[in-house]
């Protein structure tokens, strides 16, 4: 951030009194702008034993894999969010079947949040951040081509707990890979 | 937002191609600027049967009662949020026992993650947002001077299920008030 978003002055980066952190502050109108981790709301949809799963069709990772997730928007609750996605991604409609894996990627100032979905019908389709979508059976999940350590981490979890079929959530944290 | 915080020209409301919502768009450089909700990680801390309650120093909701939290920063997890806003706010060490509530509160864009933590030591003050920290009851609970409503219900929530010692995650949301 350059620039005051309120004014439109030059800002520069300063501990403000009784912060702890810098940030950044507009040295004409003084309005402290305040960066923070966004939500990243998600689905896996469930059709019986399948999943359901999207190439992705934007960058980052164009081509890999994934379940259905996106930035949460202003004014919706995490649920709408991770319907909404998996509406606009999959083109499906799911019922929430409750929260599944919260996971913090400090990295990235991200925090995942993703919930189970059962999918109302066998209904689905390419959205436009999408480049194919289809149902996988759990043996057959391409873990080679997933396009987040957040993903593969979520589909791990939900692997093992579908064998014991008890779903609890999980809550965890994705560390900057070691060669990066 | 009036100006870009990338090149300080000014920006106007528009539905970018593509996007389904009105966005913060510079007409100079073209940036689209996302809005997106906050998290407030906090802590229920429990000594013994007891747990610790801070008293605002701060506006919104200046002396009224809450447990420690506040917004989460870049860099950290949500359980780095939750400890270092405890010991701000209260100045005392917990250890996490788990995530505990989970509210979207979509009219104010914020989605509260609190945990249960286990304090340390009978040691707490008041740090500079607080004008007092105090160990409660649960039958002391100052129920009629809680700050928010997200205070009230993940605390209602709290007492249940410590009568049956089984605390499980809870998500929910948090309307806006009727008569606001």
């Amino acid at each position: 951030m350059k620039y005051c978003s309120d004014c439109g002055a030059s800002t520069s980066l300063k501990i403000p009194p009784g912060d702890t952190l810098p940030r950044h502050v507009c040295q004409n109108c003084g309005t402290i702008h305040y960066q923070n981790p966004k939500i990243v709301a998600g689905c896996i949809p469930e059709w019986h034993d399948q999943i359901l799963l999207c190439k992705r069709a934007i960058e980052p990772r164009f081509g890999l894999w994934t379940f259905p997730a996106g930035f949460m928007e202003n004014d919706e609750t995490i649920e709408d969010a991770a319907i909404r996605e998996t509406k606009e991604e999959a083109q499906t409609i799911i019922e929430l079947a409750g929260l599944y894996t919260v996971f913090s990627i400090p990295h990235v100032s991200q925090v995942y949040m993703v919930f189970r979905g059962t999918m109302q019908e066998n209904e689905f389709g390419a959205g436009e951040e999408s480049l194919e979508v289809r149902l996988f059976n759990l043996d057959q999940i391409p873990w080679t081509e997933l396009a987040f350590q957040v993903i593969e981490e979520t589909l791990k979890l939900y692997c093992q707990d579908r064998a014991t079929k008890h779903f609890s959530v999980h809550v965890g944290t994705i560390q900057r890979p070691k060669n990066s």
